[in-house]
């Protein structure tokens, strides 16, 4: 169980970023630094340590978590980027949003390294289902994924046979 | 003096993103554990901790490096973000580009908080001059400046009547 009650320091506001949509500022969350150490504590729990190389930071916000991991656990970070951010060479995928397309591209790795994904929000999947597709491209091995929140009614994303890993559930 | 030579672990690539300019591609740096580790310990001897309440990463990759800081002393991470993706309340910035604009946005400060504003390279200082108006702006007092890069014969800039605080410098 997480140490902290996450969501009494969750913001919720309706209509953004379009109407009908409830968005979940974390904001307050992440200015409290009891809360910020906490959460790092609370992820190491979901993840076998031993078993990383690299947190991989989906941008921009899965950078917070990727970098706030990398720093507390001492492991390296790497970033996936949004296409034409990273120099040459890259791998790219492309994957669908509700509206549109998106591509994502990461550097392929210098070594084989053990990853863990990080991202702040779960919604349908499409993005973290590339981004593992895209890690593997690239020459990495996905350990795990971690994300702060699972929006559980937008999706049932498995990831080796077990929900997504995450300390805030909606 | 920094911990290690920094700028072994760091990729000159050429012509990118455009034509003339030469990229300084740091994901070799950020992907081994011991150089992101010592960076953490660089940065916190150009700052005064104490006098620090939240690191300010501006979006995206000064994200890594307040999340890092944030992280590893155990204070509060808040983003300078670019427009629209804050949901309001919000301070908003525009500032020249070389070719353009751009907007970043800030939440206000729900109580008064000194900040470290942090970001990945200073070329012009563009960004960088918006964000530290930007912080006051929302509330926040501004300690200081740290940015992993200083493309020193980009800029002059100051803060506080010194360079801006930096672990490597061009």
């Amino acid at each position: 169980m997480p140490t902290l009650n996450y969501k009494e320091l969750i913001r919720d506001v309706q209509d953004f970023p379009i109407k009908g949509v409830l968005f979940r500022d974390v904001s307050p969350l992440l200015q409290n630094p009891e809360a910020f150490s906490s959460m790092a504590h609370d992820f190491s729990k979901l993840v076998d340590l031993n078993k990383v190389d690299l947190f991989v930071g989906i941008e921009s916000r899965g950078f917070i978590f990727a970098a706030q991991m990398a720093a507390k656990f001492n492991k390296g970070f790497a970033p996936l980027r949004k296409a034409g951010k990273l120099p040459p060479p890259v791998h790219k995928k492309s994957y669908k949003l509700e509206y549109g397309e998106a591509t994502l591209e990461m550097a392929p790795a210098a070594s084989p390294a053990r990853v863990v994904i990080c991202d702040d929000v779960l919604a349908t999947g499409g993005t973290l289902r590339a981004s593992v597709e895209l890690c593997e491209r690239a020459g990495y091995h996905v350990e795990d994924i971690l994300v702060l929140i699972n929006l559980t009614f937008l999706n049932d994303m498995k990831f080796k046979n077990e929900p997504v890993k995450s300390l805030i559930q909606y």
